[in-house]
Order: C-alpha cells, then structure tokens, then sequence
C-alpha cells in the first residue's frame, strides 16, 4: 500500500536525496548521515518496489548507482506537496527555503492542491470518498460508517 | 521538517485514519491493530507538533478524543496524492479501491499534480529548485551542486 511503502522512517529522506541527484551509495549517505546498513536495506527495499532502479554507473563497471524510475520520479509531487506545507505551517521566521520554478518561464509554480476536473480548489469537506471497483468488503464498510457520520 | 514529521512508521497510517473519521483511542487503535503504548507515543507526538489536537469528548468530559487541526487538515492534498499515486502504479488488477468525488457536483476529482500558477501541468525535468529567503548555507550549497549537474 502506497501509505506503508513512503511513510517508513528514512525512506521519504532517500526519496528527497535522489530527486536532489543523489545516485551513489557514498552521496546518500554523506547527505544524510544515515548507518550503512540502514540505508543498505532501504535502497535494496525501494529498488524491490520499483521506486529505485540500480544501475552499472557506465556500461560493464562493477561499480552501480541508484536512480529514480518512472513510478519513482512520479512521487515528486508528493515531496513537493509536502514541501509546501511545511513552508505554510512550520515555523521559519525568514521564509521559505526552496523556491520550486518553471525552469522555461522563470515562474513560481502553484500551490499543490486538491482540484475538480475544472480547476476548481476542492477543500476536504467538500469531498466524499466512495468505493471504487478494487474496494475490499472491510474498505466498502469503513466508507459506509463514515459516510454516516456527517460530522467528519 | 515536514518530511521527517511526516514520514514516520506508523504517523501517515494514523492521519489517514484521521481522515477516515477516528477520533478516539479506541477507533485508531482497533482499525491499525497498533500496539497501545505505540500508538499513545504517536498521538502525542501528533498533538505536540500541532497536527492533532486533544479534546474533552463532550464539555466537562474527563474522556477526550483527537482531531485534526487546521495544520492536520491541510495535510489532505498529501494523503490523496499518495493514494493517486498508488492507484496508478501498485498492481491492483480491480481498479482503485477508493474514489474521491466532489459532493455538489458527484465528479471525480483531477490527480493532483504540479502546476503552473495559469494551471499548465510540470513535469520534473521542467523545473528547477533556487534558494528562498529562508534558505541555510548549506542548501545554497545543495542546489548550486545540482544546477551544474545538467543530467538531473
């Protein structure tokens, strides 16, 4: 589950080192000052998933790095996102510390957020969770005792 | 920091049952099947970052219940954007197991994603990251490295 594979202790550090183009062993774990053997495992688990991929740093050298695939790169809106939230809710007196720009127009991008098909920002009590065609029974049940509480 | 906040174990499983609309110790204890002093460790951990917050059941009440605060909230667009996320790239053959549909209009909502500010969609190649008024030496530093590594 997507929630169990991202929120596990160093991994979202990893994933933020690789988008700052962080490839080998030795980058991650001087930008991080994480054990060897923690970050062993979890490169090894993120590559299992598929987030990561390694891969011989030239043709035929011993040597490998590691680097975002597809579905990993596609995790850069969740670190984004996450980004600037702490921007809008973690004390820092002097600002923001990264600025994320559209490189062509030399703008500053929006706000991630949550919107209709239309562009509409959606906020969360305007939304309803129902199931989709892969919900489980036990899913189905828990959306139809919160759709019973209007409160939430 | 906002990633390490976040991306702790057990913390993103308890928001999103949050989310989902458990308030009491019970509630989160019996859907995640967390150990009790665990999970107290996280709800205070939550309450003490200002995420959750502890309230009397009702006014008076010696029993309380944790909710979200406007901080916690804002969190939604993260928990949506991972289960997007999941949806597009965990093998699920059935389809998504949960759809989030704007009440007023019962529409689907768009994947969050990166925007520019007139709505365009930004892809990773297309940006670049600079320093803001809050940024510290060494994150000057990170992001010099990576604007003289073109391949990023």
């Amino acid at each position: 589950m997507a929630l169990e594979l991202i929120g596990e202790g160093w991994t979202i550090l990893i994933l933020r080192e690789a988008f700052f183009g962080s490839r080998r062993f030795e980058d991650f774990q001087k930008h991080l000052g994480i054990a060897r053997n923690i970050l062993t495992t979890r490169l090894n688990k993120l590559c299992e998933k598929g987030i990561l991929e390694r891969t011989p740093i030239k043709e035929g050298a011993k040597r490998h790095e590691y680097r975002l695939t597809p579905m990993g790169r596609d995790l850069h809106t969740i670190l984004i996102a996450l980004n600037q939230w702490g921007d809008r809710w973690l004390q820092n007196t002097e600002g923001a510390p990264i600025k994320f720009i559209e490189r062509t127009t030399g703008e500053e991008i929006m706000d991630v957020a949550v919107l209709s098909k239309d562009g509409r920002e959606i906020k969360p009590r305007d939304l309803t969770l129902i199931p989709g065609p892969g919900a489980t029974d036990e899913t189905i049940e828990r959306l139809r005792l919160l759709s019973d509480n209007p409160e939430k």
